[in-house]
């Protein structure tokens, strides 16, 4: 059974990849491009629709798996980078929101709205 | 102070994009498409390395910098994808971990290392 | 003075490339890479417009110059992967279409507009 | 019969997409990002790959076949977003080699090769 946090489903990626001697491959270039084929496959399920098509994609039942599908392995690959390079993502993420914080104030006009 | 968990930071997230008024840019179309475009700014530090020099990367506290702030924007954009499409991004991950402990048994060969 | 055709700018990157000694990171796989990250790059741009305003990107002077920089970097790592790889790109895209026009008769419904 | 030059093999995809009335999909946001999900189709061939390997990768028929029908797609799209928005492509590309010759002069050491 699988732990559902972070931490739980990174250990199980890593472990399934050992016993599977799939390490040789998970360099951090090949996982960054991995992570990136697969951010790919979840946009070519929107490519072509309209912004208000985009938002009801989930009422179909076989795209609604597909987006499950390669979320899962945006996630996986991630995780799977970030054990690679020794990074905490749970922290970056954390430091990055508070950089935010300072730099977009809440009052300000939402000229760019790149990041996060 | 952020809870650090997957929770905890997605709330945070939302609530972030919601008082700068950037809900109206957040289309899963359009959150997709950052998602993609953050995951190409992780792999342009690793374009040009060799296996080896992607293993140290973090060796250099500037490209290590780099490395922990893209991460912390793919996960920040794939925790808002989830949100608007209504997926939970750490079940999805297990229930696709489930699969591929089927689908590819320990003993045997790594023909094909792509999943997860 | 570059000629303006394909075959000849070709020429041209890879004696840029070659006279800076730019061979050695000139792999296929980084080349793709470099490829992959200019789409993004290029995408960056149109993230978070809507389709009309995607439109009317180029009333905007500094984005007209984004857009024709962005898509000569693509098409600048698109023949030297090309040149890397011994394919002629002009002859495998005639190709291409030639099979598109046997798969997708014109006069049957639009289904699948994914390509090419 | 096409012609093989980049004028005649644009004007061919634009009449094919019109023939199947494709227009309404094509807007430049649309168009660019499928062309960003075939460079990662491409790139795809290439994620679990040494350099050494990624070198040899056209003595594989099949391989070489998916290649040469990857580049393509991101030769179809680059061509038929040039045509949406008014680029002229070879231009483009024949301004940055000017520009890129200024910046980068062949004396100098190879620090940064991501250009173009």
């Amino acid at each position: 059974m699988t732990e559902l946090n972070v931490a739980g489903l990174q250990r199980r990626l890593v472990e399934f990849a050992t016993a599977r001697d799939w390490g040789q491959y998970h360099t951090p270039k090949n996982l960054v491009a991995a992570l990136s084929v697969e951010a790919a496959e979840l946009q070519e399920i929107f490519q072509w629709l309209t912004p208000e098509q985009s938002a009801r994609v989930m009422e179909d039942p076989e795209s609604a798996h597909r987006v499950a599908d390669e979320v899962a392995d945006v996630l996986a690959y991630l995780l799977q980078f970030c054990d690679a390079v020794g990074v905490d993502v749970l922290e970056a993420l954390a430091a990055k929101i508070e950089r935010n914080e300072v730099r977009f104030p809440p009052s300000s006009a939402a000229e760019d709205p790149g990041t996060p």
